[in-house]
């Protein structure tokens, strides 16, 4: 399935897209889904996490503003997740900050499937176990080989791994992708790496190969963040523009600007 | 008092509306009040949250994002604002959706009075107690007569019930309104439903006429987003753009546009 | 250091902005941050707070929606802040408004060093032991003469004190300022006082003396906020383009524009 076909299904199905995610950029999360077509829902209480995941199409985690007792709601919502075998994502934001961050993480990982494993490449270098130091939310430089982490993290983990940057990659252990579409301005924005994640929770909900998946979201985002780039006169208009073309997002577009690369 | 008399008293008296709400949404909650010309505050620490409404000239209540303590303060704020006379306004936010959201919907129902109910049609008709699934927090199909629940409902619960969707329905049991304001892209956007409430306790903060205040909320809030539809070129500009025309919204627009009709 | 020379600073250092700041205008807080150049981050967890502080090149503290548990993680990151000799910022937002707000506020001041204290008149008056009634996070209106409160505060809490409005006020006590940039427009939009405290938070970062760096924060913001109020239409592309200039302000600008009185 194409970016496109994938797009199409997320707008004519409406996948019900439940989140634990951070509290700073949580109104974006929700709303690139909804331009997009799915329907996002939040909800982070103990009592009602996991029975919201029993109506999901997917579950989208985030941990940039974790605390102890809303990673326990995390827990139940991804095991509900797991039993419904809906796909689970984890955003792991921040990751290698904070022992907190860092105990959480790998506790979150190691008690419940992560069917996709997003962050920026010192973030996921981190959780592959990768020596590095993350700067706050922010890219630390990372000098390993990136694509070779994707792979090996996605094997030991039987997860998709997405590595966002310049070039994202997109790799399930099998096969691995390279997307090369988004825009400078991107950086130049908070929650663009967030909203990822949620759009990415959007595209698996309707794909069953999560890989394919993960690159057609980013794809069709991005493509969206690009045309949104060049009609702005700056961060704060490009950020309501990208609502705009991810809504309107079209067959021609994608096709016209789609840059995918297999390895 | 119509539609605009009641804005020019909201821009006049810049009514204190307290809110505990969901964090979605809240910026948007505070922000479409603050452009109508009110003043919003959000206090929902247990400790102050019943005092901040001693102040308040309203209330309002959405359980989008609730947990067991944030309807403890809920409820501490909806007492205090009972004894001080000032309307409490709820939004059902995806009630229908989990066991906990249910429980706790009555549980505040029941505890205090509400002199606004407002939700989407599934919310309502769920909280009348109609059988209904709601799809986390957008609107399921709903078959009932739904002016026939609002006035029933109404009665019962001694409120005013507003029942949003094409049509606005509006009852305190007496009287029964329609409102055809609003558009197709105001679905397209995630908050539109939690900013119509807030704009809603505005509007009831200044018109002991709760029915007539949450009809003349409902057009001005509606009618601004009309007319933003038409300047913007997607969500994201048309969000902006209904921040715009709020603010600057005139006695000549609302005349021109608005669509009610008393049954 | 002038202003632009503080920016200029900023966008070369990229310093890392801590906050525990309120739930309302968290994304603005952190977004105004990112569009001057700087790196927002946002960690409230009381096992994260202090660790976080500790990477960051200053620490904003916001009471908006202050919470016991907040405030205690609040506390932890200032300490460590302290410690850490990094720049403190608290906008003292509501205080006045109620018990609980007050309290905390002045149990912050009394425990931990604060270089920089933050708010409108009525707050900052209250901090300072006048007489006066906040109505919630809209100033009210205080009669005492503002410049001698901002430095008698100064000298007694051995801090920066700041008090926006139309003329802000910036004193340590030894040397005050007066800020006359700024436009009207900005007080019909949310989260523009949250967002002045997270820009401070940024130039004091870079700059030593943070009395200037205070003042070279409120001239840049305000001098982007009046490029785009003659740019917009209302308040909501008002916020979008307060942004797109925030991230393009030049030298020029800033000098054409500055209105900076040592008194």
């Amino acid at each position: 399935m194409g970016p496109y076909e994938n797009l199409a299904k997320v707008r004519q199905q409406k996948p019900l897209i439940h989140h634990l995610t951070n509290w700073v950029t949580i109104y974006d999360c929700a709303n690139i889904l909804k331009v997009f077509g799915a329907s996002p829902v939040m909800a982070h209480a103990k009592e009602e996490a996991a029975q919201m995941s029993s109506f999901a199409n997917a579950l989208v985690l985030n941990i940039g503003t974790l605390t102890v007792d809303f990673v326990e709601s995390m827990k139940l919502a991804a095991e509900a997740a797991n039993l419904k075998k809906i796909p689970v994502i984890i955003d792991v934001c921040g990751a290698g900050a904070t022992k907190l961050r860092n105990d959480k993480c790998f506790e979150l990982l190691d008690s419940v499937k992560m069917d996709v494993i997003k962050g920026n490449a010192s973030e996921v270098a981190f959780i592959a176990g990768e020596a590095v130091k993350t700067k706050g939310v922010d890219s630390g430089k990372v000098d390993k080989d990136l694509t070779a982490i994707a792979i090996k993290l996605a094997k030991k983990r039987n997860a998709v791994v997405v590595i966002t940057g310049k070039v994202d990659i997109v790799s399930d252990g099998k096969k691995t992708y390279l997307v090369s579409n988004g825009c400078e301005m991107m950086s130049h924005v908070v929650g663009t790496g967030c909203m990822a994640a949620s759009v990415i929770g959007g595209f698996c909900a309707v794909n069953n190969d999560l890989a394919d998946a993960c690159v057609n979201g980013l794809v069709c985002y991005e493509i969206a963040a690009q045309l949104a780039a060049k009609k702005s006169k700056g961060p704060g208009t490009f950020k309501e523009k990208l609502f705009d073309f991810a809504y309107s997002l079209t067959a021609g577009q994608i096709k016209k600007y789609q840059k995918i690369r297999l390895l």
